[in-house]
């Protein structure tokens, strides 16, 4: 539809859709950055939805059962902010749109999560926001089979562009709502043809509407600029029991000079273009300026949910008190009380059992004791439930026929998996955690940047963390993804040495309120080292003394995982010969850095040569050889140089010289003469 | 078809095809892992395409106009290592076979790249080698355009699973390779309904075919197991225009106790599974017997190419000398000899003109030097051509209408975009360039590892690099991601401070044989800090020393990229005090690791205090700092804590402390009473 004859058949929708299209180019233009193109060509399909379809309350926007909108375009960001605004959502104010991508402002230059109500998820990686909605669409259904419908009712709609579209993850997304059905879940495809380098076929001949069929979604098609024909294919949408795209033909840059073409996508229109498009409008208010009328409409618009939000907070205080707290316990994303007392006492029973197994396991056995007392879990794997042992028999298959379940085969799908556990936690209610090998962490980096950067509490539990893999060979062995996940802003990266630092690293990552944590876990067994009970979770301090030496302290062993192993063996070796040796066990560096410097220097302290052993690359490790008043020349490293091998595990552990005697061997060296046998032995 | 009527029917074929199914599921049983329900599945299907259609010469693995065979489903390694054996590969002996997934054998649990002639790609993590096919197949349309079909008229072949066509990148590469119409690509889809968890149902109901037909492809049905059906749809698949990706409907484990169930895919038939599939085989030999007619036979096909091969010779010798050699530089990846000397002059030029601008456009610029001397050099973009800058006005766009075009429009598809370029680079004859967002390295860190594990000398240009990138914020600006390549083995990470060092790491990226390079290159503006026109390539030694101390060195800042620029400035500042300031320039750490110790000491002397500034984390720069006898108690970092913010880049940089003042101020309070103006000021 053309603007003439838009503004003359619904000239009320016009003058709506227009304010927002009229406040995105003037942010775009104040700001001199930012992208026009797509709001003024998604207004229409966007005013649409929300004066008839989408269930909010501007005035409550965390009411947990409100439909939810994500814009996976996120480079479309003043359509958000625009809508938010014009709808009345307290915190985004016009002097908020005035300083658009200015620094201190809640309207960042893509949608950032937790800088304003209203904003569901952090958009502008391309492709994240139509993956995350699955999680939002799949926490829904899970929350709606056990807690029933009147908690629980509600729509995920997506607003996507080519980009999203091209994006590989976008095809683990669709792949994953078609089979699970997620007919409550709606996409509305931006069919604008444009991409930042030109007409999208330069690059691309899909044909999107039969590939969503191929994977098992309803296709609707609409004239994205009609309200009618718009209005018509939202309501088909959410009538389907399968997912829906809605192929929303539009034009990028909706009735400026540079309408339908790639400029229109990331610049601003110029006030010359501006000009020439408020003519075209018909718009002759200034630069930020809404006509009260319509910003009346917008408002009441905003107000259009508030009675549907009071029957269900009629609903929800109908329900037990017990039901009620334990909804509210899950949607403030807060721990059972049990959870503590089912830790420590597995932890007891560990350290006396001192069990020889794969940390994988040892997750599956909290995971076991765990699951039972936390509802809100939902567990999953990326095709590798047998191997991340991820699977508890309490859970249950989540499935199409089976919404009670709370376990999901993510299929071989990693990056789509990360994206959908950052959407079932950002929804609430849910606390996912998922596996792959830790090795594929290269493949869901895009969604695991987003829950650091968003902070959303996920687990990540990443098995097969080493050389310890063996056989399958350097593909498949990482050795550089422990740092780079310590790399990686806020993320805690356990990595445990047995069953009891499992416990305690899982504890750690349940209890998390905004920051993920990723497990790394091994294939191999390994023997428990915490033989003596804490009541106490020694991991939350992140590292600390696991054997202290005996006689003279000469020498600090530091490592992790399954080389802790190596360096108690090594340890034992060197007070055989009277050397004092002390053990540090550093399962997580992030939060033994969140220690004072009393602490850190008391687990490290200056004078003990020092070496850390790690079956992974030695990038990251200088901080604690050298830092800490440590000294260059009195440390070592026991470690990777570079990729690993295919072989068995304890040949690769040989081969690459990572064992007790190259430990011991290297602390003598560094001690030179220095060392004098214990007097004692 | 099932056994006993493919026995009844083609009882040659079967005992060819038999035995790869009995080499492969002896050699996991010897290995006691690895994966034979692969390999069993499809025994058939390679067979046919070994014996009828690849074109090989097993004595001459080199042969450039070979067809490819890919194996993108890698685990099914022994499917490729029983075909190498068979058809008579001399590295690939029986010993080899017997010794699958030991130290120091060729016959890696999965297929890696270099350890044996005719593996073309490393394969495993999934996906991958179907991307990869895309760059093959590019190469070869590009090769044929530009030097004849004499020289190159090849096809390229791929095996793909489920695994390989639920991971995201698979949908970047089918779509990539449909828009550009690759009709001598040819997929076979191993549709044996099974993966790790158990059914494909379990996670994916995607109806394949639609889903290629919608991305452009051609699509053939087989039955996996019938030769003649095979037979004709491989016919069928060359002779499209169109990829074509053939759906072979097989049985996973064919013949086994544990056919068509998950427990095929992994793990060893045991020997009782061994016994029963021997006898339904009716194949009494014993395991890694292979009777000689039937090696005969094999041996016979891999010869079958050797006339071909031949007639190739000799087309080849018969093209002028010039052509000749210049083709043999370009398989070899060996750099023309005018590249030095036109970087040299480029060099001089840009030192006497002291230009101010971003490094993308320094990068541009040496682009539009080198371009037109180095034929082999591809580019492309996944989208953001105009902001990475990588396409020169000489190179034309590759695409079906052009394939003399030696730039690519990789559309949304970073994952895809780098495992193209592997496959370019790995065909031989292209050395292919690629950019996008340095923060979406992200999304094409799976490829990009393989880059590194290979050691295939592609570059990457990743412009954008730091909070310089301003107002898209904190999605888009990389904090973590310089740290995370440099974690990375073999990979060379550049991050030049001006158009002379961005000339002088392009020198290396595109000289480089077995390492692929980073350029990680700013948004901003910056001045030319080399002024001085040096003839030698100073990047190459990875730092240098930039600008020297006047007076008493007292301090040394090290910098990198758009922050040597502050680095300098603030040795203007200290200086002005009397404080006698080197600045070290550090573009490349790897390549300053690799130098001697001397080097490196002279170049980072003890004493003096040190500070770091750059635009990243801290993660790595301790090796730096503390190391090469430097001081924690002496030393500082000026840079990033955390994720950036949306504002312009010059309000970030002050935002979060980093300029020229906070780095003088550190390096003062750092020197504390230690320092005296210098007597001369």
């Amino acid at each position: 539809m053309d603007i003439a004859t838009l503004k003359e058949l619904h000239p009320d929708h016009f003058a709506r859709a227009t304010a927002i299209r009229a406040l995105s180019m003037d942010a775009v233009q104040a700001a001199n950055s930012g992208h026009p193109g797509m709001p003024m060509g998604m207004a229409d399909v966007a005013t649409v939805l929300f004066e008839k379809h989408l269930k909010f309350d501007a005035a409550n926007p965390d009411w947990p059962d409100r439909d939810r909108f994500i814009l996976s375009a996120g480079h479309g960001s003043m359509l958000l902010y625009s809508l938010l605004h014009l709808t009345g959502y307290e915190d985004m104010t016009l002097e908020q749109l005035k300083n658009f991508r200015q620094l201190g402002s809640i309207t960042a230059g893509h949608p950032e999560y937790g800088h304003a109500k209203g904003i569901e998820t952090t958009t502008g990686p391309l492709g994240q926001g139509i993956a995350n909605a699955v999680g939002f669409a799949m926490a829904e259904e899970s929350l709606r089979a056990r807690y029933g419908k009147k908690v629980c009712d509600h729509y995920t709609y997506v607003i996507a562009g080519d980009g999203c579209l091209m994006e590989g993850i976008s095809h683990e997304a669709i792949g994953l709502a078609g089979m699970q059905k997620l007919g409550k879940l709606i996409v509305m495809w931006d069919d604008n043809s444009i991409s930042i380098d030109g007409d999208v076929g330069l690059s691309d001949i899909t044909d999107q509407k039969k590939r969503f069929q191929a994977a098992g979604w309803q296709v609707v098609e609409c004239d994205g600029h009609d309200p009618e024909d718009i209005d018509r294919a939202l309501t088909q949408a959410k009538s389907s029991k399968k997912p829906t795209m809605i192929a929303c033909k539009t034009h990028i840059g909706f009735g400026s000079p540079k309408q339908d073409t790639a400029g229109a996508h990331g610049s601003p229109l110029g006030p010359d273009g501006i000009k020439a498009t408020r003519e075209v409008y018909g718009w002759p208010y200034g630069p930020f300026e809404i006509p009260q009328n319509i910003l009346d409409e917008w408002r009441a618009i905003g107000a259009r949910g508030a009675a549907d939000r009071a029957e269900w907070s009629d609903r929800f205080t109908s329900l037990s008190p017990n039901r009620q707290s334990e909804l509210t316990r899950l949607w403030q994303g807060e721990a059972p009380k049990k959870l503590a007392s089912t830790i420590r006492k597995l932890k007891k029973q560990i350290s006396e059992d001192a069990p020889k197994m794969a940390t994988r396991k040892s997750s599956e056995l909290v995971l076991e004791h765990v699951n039972p007392v936390m509802p809100e879990n939902i567990g999953g794997s990326a095709d590798l439930t047998g191997s991340n042992n991820t699977l508890t028999p309490d859970l249950g298959i989540f499935n199409p026929s089976n919404r009670k379940g709370r376990y999901v085969h993510y299929g071989i799908r990693e990056h789509g998996m990360a994206a959908a556990m950052n959407g079932l936690a950002l929804h609430g209610g849910i606390r996912p955690y998922g596996g792959t090998f830790l090795c594929f962490t290269d493949y869901a980096r895009g969604a695991m940047r987003l829950s650091s950067l968003m902070g959303v509490p996920v687990t990540y539990v990443m098995t097969h963390d080493s050389i310890g893999l063996g056989e399958d060979g350097p593909t498949h062995q990482p050795v550089e993804h422990v740092a780079m996940l310590r790399a990686s802003p806020n993320m805690n990266v356990f990595r445990p040495a047995d069953t009891v630092e499992t416990a305690e690293a899982w504890e750690l990552a349940l209890t998390s309120k905004n920051t993920p944590s990723t497990l790394a876990l091994t294939r191999q067994n390994l023997p428990t080292v915490r033989t003596e009970h804490k009541m106490r979770n020694l991991t939350a301090q992140g590292a600390y003394v696991l054997r202290e030496a005996e006689g003279k302290r000469q020498a600090i062993i530091m490592a992790t995982g399954s080389e802790v192993e190596i360096a108690v063996k090594a340890r034992d070796l060197l007070q055989a010969q009277g050397i004092g040796t002390r053990v540090v066990s550093m399962p997580c560096w992030e939060l033994f850095e969140e220690q004072d410097e009393a602490y850190r220097r008391k687990v490290l302290p200056a004078g003990p040569v020092r070496v850390a052993v790690e079956a992974g690359i030695r990038f990251g490790w200088d901080r604690w050889l050298f830092g800490e008043r440590g000294k260059r020349e009195k440390s070592g490293f026991i470690g990777m140089h570079g990729f690993g091998a295919s072989a068995p595990a304890p040949e690769l552990y040989e081969h690459f010289g990572i064992t007790a005697e190259a430990t011991a061997t290297k602390v003598k060296d560094l001690l030179g003469g220095n060392w004098a046998p214990d007097p004692r032995t």
